[in-house]
């Protein structure tokens, strides 16, 4: 049993910029050889979220069209009293979907579906430089 | 410290169909001796999600009311120029409620509340066969 | 490789009552030495939530105001039929946002963003005793 740490770092558009970072996640379980236990995959900030979906460009205008019903972007926020810096709607939205998502790793291979991508989703009103971690805690062939 | 993976199989009518599966993962727990650790839940596919609720048949009413606020069954969404399917609003609701979820195991019991149940809903248009993945991290006693 | 698992004791208002945890999750993770692993940190019920938000008094308020829209609590739901207690809403925010929530420990330190702390919300309508589990699975330096 062991713990291993590792990191993505990705620069994003932000306004909602999704991105699939299953391809980077794939190569992390391989390079580290792990072959059954869990992932967490963070995200440190609270304008961002993680979570999966069919990566396919409809869905990808879709969901941001969902999120802007439930916490609008062109809305004044409380928040905008204490930081005057417009993305109120973007730390809700990360504080709905969460910052970090479990895959479970079996026989060396991220346990998702066919039409099941890993996404990162930049929410914040700016061009960002991120940081994601990868940790997986479990059984691997080092 | 063991790792442990295992797997339910499960029948759904689709159609935002709510299963309790707490007693088949109570059963995961009890028969693999499973003391104190991580038990990650996980289902591969995008239009179903992982939750707790008080399952009761007035939440299991409400609950869906609520998403087709958020995600209507009855919109066209971009999702369909691409496959057809109609079944958007089930890849939307799964991207926002997640399809891991994370409960503790302490003293050989699942640390849940009285009221609280562990729940599959399968949100797709049709009736599907699913494979729900447990997967425990921490102390047996084998 | 070890498991580590602990309880935090809270007294909250309910109706939303939002609490910053970040220094009590930090100091578990000091007390006991933890060094690289995961952190889950979970709540026992079906009225609350856990999350990560940046916690200023404006997002304190834009929170629950985005979570009325979606599951207003002047609603009559159909939970009220069951048991008549008026709290439906407390229980949908609940599955929606999830009881439970990792956070990676690298370092001996929680991996989060300088303006993210995290947070125990109480939706139910009356004060409540409640207890936090905090399990984490990793290398420690006991």
């Amino acid at each position: 049993m062991t713990v291993c740490s590792g990191f993505i770092k990705i620069s994003t558009n932000g306004l909602n910029d999704i991105h699939n970072i299953t391809t980077e996640v794939s190569r992390f379980v391989k390079k580290n050889k792990l072959v059954e236990g869990q992932l967490l995959i963070a995200i440190n900030g609270s304008t961002a979220a993680l979570s999966t979906i069919e990566y396919e460009p409809g869905l990808i205008r879709d969901l941001p069209a969902m999120l802007d019903k439930i916490a609008p972007m062109n809305k004044t926020y409380h928040h905008d009293e204490t930081w005057h810096d417009g993305n109120g709607y973007a730390h809700l939205r990360s504080t709905l979907m969460g910052t970090s998502y479990m895959v479970p790793v079996i026989n060396g291979e991220l346990v998702l579906g066919t039409w099941q991508q890993i996404i990162f989703i930049d929410f914040d009103n700016r061009s960002r430089h991120r940081e994601i971690t990868l940790q997986f805690v479990g059984e691997t062939n080092e």
